[in-house]
């Protein structure tokens, strides 16, 4: 059977904001399968802040996003055709199987490919609550904030994928759990049903002094632990509030991906506070995926873990979609559905 | 015996800068001692950059110096009219005498006064690399840092008393040392006599990008943990060059205790290079005091750590001494001869 796949590829580095412009959308014939191989049918591709990093060719933690190859990505998916023991058509998949329709793996390696079980899960909550968001979330609340009853923890996009996810962790613990985010409906959703105590509309308060203003008032014993997504401004102003020993993950800068560097005003709240920050990539710490995926996975089951997707139609709309993403206008977890 | 103690109180709180006239001298006689105490001829007075936090009626991690006190410092001394039964008339002691001559101390509250051994180490040791500064020295390279042999370990104000020892620490653990320092004779003095593998002078290079090429030939295999003193362009140039993982002790930060903050420029590094950043104070870490003076004491007795130390002379000149100190024109460990 011919198959035909949909690929998108980085056609050009963005000059300060990327733009759709920066992808190209082509067409290949899917290949022949090899011995060992595996055709994936990619149902949703995950839409991540950090791709926006690998668009840049800058020292990072991470190899660039090489031009004119498929975007890197994270997949669930379908096995449709199969020359491997182990995988056989209609398991369900989760990988890195890119921006693109199909994906024809060599299985034999280790990871590239991993049966998930939707009997109690939904598929697409493997990119989301039960997958690298999630876990991120869980290991900078857990690994570094490390929230005891009674403290606050503050985070950033909070009605994202991974700062709902952090939320809803830190409430698990026993601590008063305060949201950023963007807009009333977002801020309504992260307390109401997600059930933090407290959010701020960030674009209700311009400025430093209004924001860590507006944070004295929902959190007001300060703030001991903070997950940071977003940088700037929302940091400076929580630093201000820091209590003394507090810890801040530092997860994701999405305000400073555009090229503008944005310094940090204070830094002399480290000392003040004596402050712990530290940053980390998930997928450099694999050996507590399995612990986070069992805690993440059993709240998502049984309903305890709540998320909202949002869902682009069809690989075409990836590259709006992930713009969309960068400027804050998905809510919950930005998915593509292929 | 009626003595006179010539004192040094806080008379103003700076405006910008501090100057000699935020400072006023009086003479007070000396009471009669009570039950219990002991009177303390103070020999040395440490000047310390956390001083002039102090000064400056802010939020902090320390209450302020309150107006018309005498300042706080520590001190070491001998006693000299003792109606104590532990501390006798002629016993060396070290402890928190303030800008005075004369420190009469309730000597039955634990850890108001030390008795120090002056058999193989001078007694303004004590002071300096045997005392509070070789203390932070030792728990942010120890603590914090933990540096593996052959890593690169970076600390700015290498010339000073809290500078000299983390360097001197990290050779010991096998470690490449790399100090800043402020010109030519204190550089060579950081290389030639306290061991290190190289010195900047950072007045030869004027901003960030001049500063971290120069540490980018003085660490060419980058910076896996950096002791700062000081804060400003070399905080800034020095992150520029961490290596994954690198670990940063935050002990000081004097270029902006004037009142201008001093953002920290580029912050998205510790999110690059998966930074720790750990700001402390070592007076909160009392547990590990006795495992470090006793590294500390040996390594001066046996002559394998190395310290300069300037003296000013009588208590008039403390404040002087005191922003010379907060301009760097000191050589190692600012001290008044009383």
């Amino acid at each position: 059977m011919s198959r035909t796949n949909r690929q998108i590829l980085l056609a050009s580095r963005p000059q300060g904001e990327a733009t759709a412009a920066n992808f190209k959308l082509v067409e290949t014939p899917v290949p022949e399968l090899a011995a060992g191989q595996v055709l994936v049918r990619n149902h949703y591709l995950s839409l991540d802040p950090y791709m926006r990093g690998r668009m840049n060719d800058s020292r990072s933690y991470a190899q660039p996003q090489p031009l004119n190859e498929v975007m890197i990505g994270g997949t669930v998916g379908e096995v449709v055709e199969s020359k491997n023991d182990y995988f056989k058509p209609g398991d369900k998949v989760v990988g890195m199987g890119g921006w693109q329709e199909y994906q024809l793996v060599d299985a034999g390696q280790r990871g590239v490919l991993q049966k998930v079980d939707t009997t109690h899960i939904p598929l697409s909550a493997y990119l989301g609550a039960v997958g690298m968001p999630g876990v991120t979330a869980w290991y900078g609340l857990v690994k570094i904030i490390d929230p005891k009853p009674g403290e606050t923890v503050v985070v950033s996009a909070a009605s994202g994928a991974v700062g709902g996810a952090v939320g809803q962790l830190a409430k698990a613990r026993g601590a008063r759990a305060v949201g950023f985010a963007g807009g009333p409906d977002k801020c309504r959703y992260v307390v109401e049903e997600l059930g933090f105590d407290a959010c701020i509309d960030y674009k209700q308060h311009k400025g430093v002094r209004e924001l860590a203003a507006a944070l004295k008032e929902a959190a007001p014993k300060g703030v001991d632990g903070y997950f940071e997504n977003v940088g700037g401004e929302i940091l400076d102003a929580v630093m201000l509030r820091t209590n003394a020993f507090a810890r801040i993950a530092m997860c994701g800068m999405i305000a400073g991906y555009d090229g503008q560097p944005l310094p940090l005003q204070n830094p002399a709240m480290i000392l003040v506070s004596r402050l712990k920050i530290e940053g980390f990539i998930v997928s450099e710490h694999m050996q507590v995926w399995p612990e986070a995926l069992k805690e993440l996975g059993t709240l998502v089951a049984t309903g305890k873990l709540k998320y909202r997707e949002t869902l682009a139609e069809g690989i075409a709309s990836a590259p709006e979609a992930f713009i969309g993403l960068l400027k804050g206008r998905n809510f919950g977890k930005q998915l593509v559905k292929l």
